[in-house]
């Protein structure tokens, strides 16, 4: 077997730290992105923390340092379907890494064009590689990345690792079976992955095709060990309303003295993962793959949970940010609970950087850094998610129900 | 509050007699559609059997008989959202009737291109006018026209006609609630219907679109009195292997000399229903929308099942046809059990027709009226679900298994 893989979507935050740790670990990388990351950068007037070197750049640094090579090619997966059948026939990967989604929610909820584009982007992009896949004829290993937001925060049943045990009245009385987490999607762009999940399960059973989706939490943090190795291969860092995510906004903020900005109360529980562990998780997930026949292989990839509340109180603690309270721009519940299994990377051997020993490290070695790259106009959220809603620039010394 | 009505998807065989159907109880209907269905007639070098008119004949006819104005806008959904948009903010339509999808399960499984294009075609379709009825701003009443087919036949859970009561285990024990089937779509056009209702629930949830999804069984029968009023009103017939749904396939077989093309054992089990009873629900969706507030309102549409060999058996003592057995080009259960609730309807005054009373006149009223216009090689069932598939050109005189 080839020891190929392909990562779609291999120039964004979480796709360029993978491939470059699954090309340390041996494996013979190609890189497909339509570089819509860098794009959408250029629409939001706005840019990573974090300098980040053109395509080109990075990968002639990665092979001087390592001597390993990774191939880039230029494709929307969403648009170009003969070009990525074409690829595949080629290369023969034993894995595809599928990162190839629009992958922020206040960015998918800005207008409808952006509802539109994240829709058509993601679901045409998931269905032309597993099309494809099937076209192939080939016997290749989809490792998809999906977000714990699939399952929504709304039944209060504890998340378990993979598929839900029910009940429900057959006519001879109460019958269980197993079924995918009822989908409680909170955007567009969460809504796209629970259609994705129904993508993989329906390439799955008429195909054969063997998938791994990956529902993975907030990630933070910025570097890998592959990273660091040269600040031409940095990786991102957004810390913008619309794709820095929670952790990462709060660094900067308390790197640039702004007031951390907690949304509502603070209330919501979410589940976190390193940069580092999101990348060897990938990996993990690649070296155990399901069987052929056997159902879609789901893992939480999450390494612990908190209320973003407990977090600012953190980050506070540790670097005496102020907190400030604004009206949540989401449509959500106020506060909620997080029950979530995952223990299946931890029993393939992951070792986890828990948030309690990694943070200062990150405020030190990058918010701090590149803290005069900050535009501070970019700091407050302001996609919204109903049409009657308004941003509040100011917020409040006190929490917003 | 307007009395206008936009069909989307109003030149197609369950659109148009439905566009009539609303003309004729007094609604204002604009009918949208990008007349693929023509179109796609042209691809497969596959006609109607019954010879329909243009849509400008149509509507003219229509106008002559009742005095009704239908307008018509050739829009393609999937792709023009800025003049969807601009439609519904002129129109200030009550309800969206929306059709506007590719509805044939082998012809979405002919090659990776039909793939992708019912993919494409029909979620981007469904996420438009659900963006373009949020951002007018307005309170309009979206009827989904979906099928059967999403709750797939595997679980064995008899369907309940809205939404599955299911247990779990919560920390403190089990907890009922309430969730939408199961999906077990049988091909990616099914599959697609199960990907709306997402877009529904999640459109419902965010934005308090009111909607109705109606799930569908297989259509039978040609025409309603509003069709029937002139030739030039006449509905379509399908009997080709892509399009033409199974027992009007078998009216047709008999009608022309053929032997009754039954898949593997004829042992799987579906639901039906009279295209006049169609156009009625419809209507009465139209009349009974959920309040804005309500989880979006579902109904199964349905009024009788049957196993396929039981249909083939019915038709064949009415009429003398021979059956003969093919080769399943589906990759589904050889069998399955289908118990499915339809009272809502029934409730609502519906009074159906039955398979019993309906099937000898259309045999004689349209299948025999328009044998000559029947091309034989178009009878066999061509697309095959899985790359091994082969095409049964011959058939056999027993179940295949």
């Amino acid at each position: 077997m080839s020891n190929n893989i392909i990562v779609m979507g291999g120039d964004g935050f979480c796709g360029w730290p993978t491939a470059l740790h699954l090309s340390n670990h041996g494996y013979d990388v190609t890189i497909v992105d339509n570089l819509s990351r860098r794009k959408i950068d250029i629409e939001l007037e706005a840019d990573s923390l974090t300098p980040i070197a053109p395509m080109s750049a990075r990968l002639a640094k990665w092979k001087e340092l390592t001597g390993k090579t990774i191939d880039f090619v230029n494709i929307d997966l969403a648009e170009s379907y003969a070009r990525t059948l074409h690829l595949i026939e080629e290369l023969k990967p034993k894995a595809i890494v599928h990162f190839a989604e629009q992958r922020a929610a206040p960015y998918s909820m800005k207008s409808s064009w952006h509802k539109r584009y994240t829709v058509n982007n993601n679901l045409n992009a998931t269905n032309n590689i597993l099309a494809a896949i099937v076209e192939s004829g080939q016997d290749i290993h989809m490792v998809h990345l999906g977000t714990m937001g699939v399952y929504g925060y709304a039944t209060g049943i504890p998340i378990p690792e993979g598929y839900l045990k029910v009940t429900a009245n057959d006519q001879d009385g109460p019958r269980e079976f197993e079924m995918l987490y009822p989908p409680g999607p909170g955007s567009i762009y969460h809504l796209t992955k629970t259609q994705d999940a129904l993508f993989f399960a329906y390439y799955n059973k008429n195909d054969d095709v063997r998938i791994t989706d990956l529902h993975q939490g907030i990630v933070w943090g910025t570097n890998t060990p592959e990273t660091e190795m040269d600040e031409s291969l940095i990786n991102r860092f957004d810390y913008d309303g619309d794709y820095g995510t929670v952790l990462n906004r709060f660094l900067m903020q308390s790197a640039v003295g702004h007031p951390l900005t907690v949304h509502g109360t603070g209330g919501q529980t979410r589940a976190f993962i390193h940069i580092r562990d999101s990348a060897q998780c990938v990996r993990l997930a690649i070296e155990n793959p399901p069987a052929k026949g056997e159902r879609v292989e789901i893992f939480n990839q999450v390494t612990e949970t908190h209320t973003v509340k407990s977090l600012a109180d953190i980050i506070a603690s540790k670097t005496g940010a102020e907190i400030r309270y604004y009206k949540n721009p989401r449509n959500e519940a106020v506060e909620n609970e997080l029950r979530v299994t995952y223990e299946k990377f931890l029993d393939l051997g992951l070792d986890p950087i828990t948030l309690e020993e990694g943070l200062l490290d990150e405020v030190m070695t990058v918010a701090k850094k590149y803290q005069d790259r900050c535009d501070h106009t970019k700091i407050i959220a302001q996609s919204l998610w109903k049409k009657d809603m308004e941003v509040d620039l100011t917020g409040s010394e006190t929490p917003v129900t």
